[in-house]
């Protein structure tokens, strides 16, 4: 039998968007509380996480309201710590393959996803230095590149493909409105490289990463980009 | 049965050494293989690790020269990818916990070593902005709060301690001699607040890591200590 589990989130974040697919995917039950990143309960860093950050899970102990976690459940935090995590206490749920050769590489698919992917998505999304639309095709067709022929990062459903959904869907949400730190019009820019042949790959695997049940009951598009638009707006105002 | 198993490494290297350290708490038996990371050879790229960095494992497939490793071997790159891939390969030796909470905090104080210590000490060494003898020993005490009374940092010897190890014991060469981009002296106040009570907790740990016999097989003080003063002499030389 497993514990009792929170999981403090936030929609906007696809750090926590993460786990949410993870336990999803586990058919966990589970509390989930959202935290306003924007103005975090003063509860939160004292009693849940010291870095003040979300996704973090507060596991096992006697059941207790998220605002007031017992002190006998243990706190974890950190996105790819609780992919492991939620794939250890689920193990029913093959987050991870078996074999460690194809655990080596969903590891290593993150990796690439943690390193080259998110880096160049956020410095083209922000305007800064070194951000482009070509550095961050490169980056997106490096990550295609680790692609099997068909099906998913390392063939079956992993926690490779947990960790870079939400990252894909909040590029779609800032490239579908124009919303970001670029020049604005690049987004259609990006937008149209995307449908080229060069990315095929990449545009089956995204089709089937979010037409999975775990995706659609986790992503309020709605949500996050009204979200997006009022937290994201002041980027290119800066410019 | 286990397959045949070559490691590309090079004695400088704290990613390297980490896998090392690994495959020694293993009992592996594995075929070693330094690449000079100053001249590196030109089959390792193409043949081995596309990113051209060790550690780099190559895995399966028949008996082979390491400078022609088998096309039927599976190359596999990035050290803490390849921790997990040697705790997954020889699970006898225990290099994570079974609990998932256990491995839960053995991931997330590797988080730390990452995100917190590696970078506070590289600025301090490399005497980048942002780099200073107080920002260097705040990132150590972070990762010493997170050490447990006694024992090592989850308990149990594991991968947390192996991700930690090859970090301490190169900056302890670098401050030993003076070897770094940080003022002239500025070594002798990090030895001395090191051996303050404040750091009592890290220092038995370290004492602890360090006559590991997975530690005194693989660390060549006299190699390392040669090639810091060799190679980053010149940190101090361009301020």
């Amino acid at each position: 039998m497993t514990e009792t589990l929170t999981l403090y989130t936030a929609k906007i974040c696809p750090y926590a968007h993460r786990v949410e697919l993870a336990l999803e995917e586990a058919k966990a039950k589970y509390t989930s509380y959202q935290i306003d990143l924007q103005n975090k309960p003063t509860w939160y860093a004292p009693k849940v996480n010291p870095a003040s950050k979300v996704p973090a899970i507060a596991y096992g102990g006697p059941t207790a309201a998220p605002e007031d976690p017992s002190p006998q459940s243990v706190k974890i935090a950190e996105s790819l710590v609780l992919l492991e995590f939620v794939a250890d206490v689920y193990p029913h749920a093959h987050l991870l393959p078996t074999d460690p050769v194809a655990r080596a590489k969903t590891r290593f698919f993150i990796e690439v996803v943690s390193s080259k992917f998110s880096p160049a998505w956020n410095a083209f999304f922000r305007g800064q230095a070194g951000g482009s639309v070509d550095a961050f095709l490169n980056a997106l067709e490096e990550v295609q590149a680790l692609l099997p022929s068909e099906g998913y990062a390392v063939g079956e459903y992993s926690t490779a493909d947990i960790a870079i959904t939400p990252f894909i869907a909040r590029a779609f949400v800032a490239l579908n409105n124009d919303i970001g730190g670029y020049p604005e019009g690049e987004s259609k820019v990006v937008l149209s490289k995307l449908a080229e042949p060069r990315f095929a790959r990449f545009t089956k695997y995204w089709s089937d990463l979010r037409s999975r049940p775990n995706f659609t009951a986790t992503f309020d598009e709605a949500y996050v980009t009204d979200a997006y638009k009022k937290r994201f707006a002041s980027l290119r105002a800066q410019k």
